[in-house]
């Protein structure tokens, strides 16, 4: 029944809603989805592959401190995304570590879902798992959605986990 | 780490190829999938529920023997269908039955993409499998997929497992 291991790559992103803690409420959910429905108690028969892609520049249009007037406030503001991103990780890893379930992180920069599907042709998981806000069709038009691109195009299964609905946040667009 | 077991829906279908063993291609291998990527194991963490979905008169069009006389042609006929379904069936179920999981089966008459979804609502299962044949967008348009429509609308996560390469047949249509 197969002595390799199950490897899945678990896309996360960061939370939109200021002062929350650092994942995002769907890739939050996906996560756990994936422990407690898939892996169980079965810890040394999956590998988890957290991928964390950031799109340059996401927050720059709320952020009142984003001026920019010299090469260093790049580079102050590439130091800041750096490390907004592995604590982000940082979270994922620690549960696996305390799970007991072997892991590996990293971070990329670029659109999500294509980085995320290059990502999935490169690295062949047995499967992707990614979180969704579960917008209905209008939202979508606005916002994209990087389940949907990903489950036509990534050379994988793809599991799709749509937030739940008591944990949608007053703007649904926020996660 | 959840001590309910994990309920899996599993969509079968039957072979399109005259002569064929009765799973379609895709259908066992979104079963091999789950009971080698998922299951593993830990046989005892999940319970499998296979629905097959008999589409009235299905393949009446291609059938010599199909000409109806009298009622009797019809009950005869409604008779084979569902031994043709039990057969389907007990594949699944002896399969389960030697890997040590433990399963349902049960056969439906309707559109497939409509009960499948109508069952998820009814039995809630944690996530749904379902096979598919890879067809590209312009078969698609002409054969239309149960895998796309159950994705955007069945109430629980759904998995698609595509059809490997190497198994597509001469006909890519047939399965």
């Amino acid at each position: 029944m197969g002595d390799e291991v199950t490897r899945v790559m678990v896309a996360v992103n960061e939370s939109s809603i200021k002062g929350y803690p650092h994942p995002s409420i769907s890739s939050r959910g996906a996560f756990e989805w994936t422990i407690n429905k898939i892996v169980r108690s079965n810890v040394s028969a999956f590998n988890l592959f957290f991928l964390h892609v950031q799109v340059p520049d996401e927050d720059g249009f709320d952020e009142t401190d984003s001026i920019y007037a010299s090469p260093e406030d790049f580079k102050n503001m590439k130091q800041r995304d750096r490390i907004r991103g592995i604590h982000l990780l940082e979270y994922f890893v620690n549960r696996c570590h305390d799970i007991g379930v072997v892991c590996q992180a990293w971070i990329m920069q670029g659109d999500p879902k294509e980085v995320i599907c290059h990502e999935v042709q490169r690295l062949r998981p047995d499967f992707l798992v990614v979180g969704s806000r579960g917008l209905g069709p209008f939202q979508k038009v606005f916002v994209g959605t990087v389940s949907e691109f990903c489950w036509k195009h990534a050379e994988c299964p793809v599991i799709t986990i749509k937030r739940k609905p008591d944990e949608t946040p007053q703007d649904p667009v926020d996660d």
